[in-house]
């Protein structure tokens, strides 16, 4: 399983964000409208467990994604992902629900995802969340410094979310991940 | 979830069962190598549940289905299944280990789909276990009659195996599902 070092960072202007990407050498690689619905496990809690298991619907790709434990350090975070593409998402989920997996909470987001030497950035505006970006080394030996080095490029305030995504939503239903 | 109507036949001879689907006017869709790796649920004794969760690897392409419990009747089963297309297998089935399900078992056949105007024929070479020949219901209004003339039409005794391939294999090497 792969392991991703990733950072995530609040935006005022994701616009001008966009711009400072551009400067950078970042080349936008898509546009895209995402839609997450996560799953709770059968049988184990993962809020307890600090797992995720995702179904991506994207226009008409889908794909299935289970995350593992989080290692923090430093405001990034690091945790092994393996992701798989799925067909027919609403088969999928059907799926999932035969297993005795059940869905808790979807995310919705338009992403713009660019690409630079060392960094996947993705520009995202969350629904009922406001404005994120994202910041995953494609080479996870640049460390935090290197993710660092990219905020101050990006004119980025180095304030991590250590929240997920999910974990906002959850909270401001103020229902608990199970 | 679509219900499947099916019967199981052994058969001595492929070739004579192969010619009798095409005097019935019956088409060859695809032949095929299938593996089929199947899993344990992390919490649930699919043994008990008369439940399956199958990775199906034929040439380039992959599926996963779910099997929900069979209800019997008159030697014929019938049970709720969904299956998804899934990208890269390997990717799959690390995914299914990461949370936790586990495989038991491989199924390896040869399998050449034919297809009439009511059912799905398939003649099955299965790796360890024999040659069969399993008839599904287009249309599972046919019912059981439907599925018992078709035998006839075959040339196959009507002696319904009620295993599964999987239940054969496991019982084979003298290990009970999980």
């Amino acid at each position: 399983m792969r392991r991703e070092l990733e950072v995530k960072l609040r935006a005022d202007d994701l616009g001008r964000v966009a711009a400072a990407v551009e400067r950078m050498g970042g080349r936008l690689v898509s546009s895209v409208v995402e839609e997450d619905v996560y799953f709770a496990h059968p049988c184990r809690d993962f809020a307890t467990t600090d797992e995720a298991l995702r179904l991506r619907r994207s226009g008409d790709s889908a794909e299935l994604t289970y995350k593992g434990p989080r290692s923090r350090g430093g405001g990034a975070k690091s945790r092994a992902e393996v992701s798989v593409k799925v067909g027919d998402p609403g088969a999928a989920a059907e799926l999932l629900k035969g297993l005795g997996f059940a869905p808790v909470a979807t995310v919705r987001k338009r992403r713009s995802y660019y690409r630079t030497d060392t960094a996947m950035i993705s520009l995202d505006s969350v629904y009922g969340l406001g404005d994120f970006v994202e910041v995953e080394a494609l080479d996870p030996g640049i460390g935090v410094e290197g993710l660092q080095s990219i905020a101050r490029e990006l004119g980025l305030e180095w304030r991590p979310v250590e929240e997920t995504y999910l974990e906002m939503v959850l909270r401001a239903r103020g229902t608990p991940q199970r």
